[in-house]
């Protein structure tokens, strides 16, 4: 469990399932296995209760580069949450491969890796340089679902 | 061929490949192949002769939810049809990996997932829940090919 | 060294590694291996000192289809300056497997294929129809980083 204890050591928790609106459904799974490839469905940031958090809107408007960059941050925590649940243990984990950072942007806003390293920090900091490098793209969206600000999708290789 | 008979059973077909206007040309593979994955190029829906289908126009100013939810399962069916022509049988589909549903957002639009829904519903109707869940993100673009509303990419791995 | 060759033949030349702005830090990879699979990340045009190349803006608007196709074969030429590098030798990659092309997009602006097939045609004409296949999307974003027109991200397999 180093990944989870460095974590630990960072002073940041995972959060558990994301919690839905009564009446909404998730026709999807938020990490779909095959093979040694661990997929990641599109996530936003969490609140410790497992509901979606804040802040919404545009990024360039009402929500800064450093909230946006914090909630990038919180995406990789319910990203390694949904992770930690599908694979056991964040240490089975062997390469990061490809993280697709989205930011609802503001016409004109033109920072969207600067938003994004928010969710690159962590995964460097809590994974290290070989297993935690990866292929990204940092983009910027007309809108997201909900109101996010941001949200991100990825893949993982994971050890049997 | 048990998920074309399920399909005839949904009544729905699978539409021929795209018709694309005189002079147009797709410098591309609607899917490739590589080792036991199948990766499917951008689609959206099909009238039954082949050509591209509307409507046409932002979701959220002149595409309601529900056309687009329509789309989004006859953008399913597209996909379905070139996959057919590629694996020669859609039975040979082992998992449903990736589903990537991009949404032509007019301003404020933020209802991407229930739109794509008609995409993930289709799937997993006719490929049940183990073969058919996938990992995935609804989002919203600027703008799609051809006024579009719905734009759906997706890998699936299949057996030999 | 048979796809350098031709790209010489072409009369186009590999760019260095892109220059960033003194003080902008990279904390991702441009190219990620995982087993056979070289995971490229987004990518603009550069120039010949590794720079990143204009022309700047939305096409539709400040870029014409015309300059933003140029943006886009310029995009490749920096990714395969970055697979050069990555794997040693452009002759071992055995199939293109996705090219996921983006264009920053003027409101209304909606022929996106146009633009990537600055990318598609040169890939096709460097490594031939059987290995530079690829499945493809061609969208339209609301904003790219530091005013980009285009941005390309992609995936091919490779020889051990």
């Amino acid at each position: 469990m180093i990944v989870e204890e460095r974590l630990r050591a960072m002073g940041v928790g995972l959060p558990p399932p994301l919690v839905v609106p009564s009446g909404a459904r998730l026709p999807f799974a938020p990490v779909r296995i095959v093979g040694d490839r661990a997929i990641v469905s599109g996530h936003g940031p969490q609140n410790a209760d497992g509901s979606s958090a804040g802040p919404y809107g545009k990024v360039g408007a009402q929500v800064s580069v450093e909230e946006a960059y914090g909630a990038a941050r919180g995406t990789a925590l319910s990203i390694l949450g949904d992770l930690s649940r599908a694979l056991g243990d964040l240490d089975r984990i062997t390469a990061w491969v490809r993280v697709f950072g989205m930011v609802a942007s503001a016409p004109g806003f033109d920072r969207q890796p600067a938003v994004i390293n928010g969710f690159s920090d962590l995964i460097l900091e809590a994974f290290g340089s070989e297993v935690g490098a990866h292929a990204r793209s940092a983009v910027g969206m007309a809108e997201l679902p909900f109101g996010l600000p941001v949200e991100i999708e990825a893949e993982v290789v994971f050890a049997p």
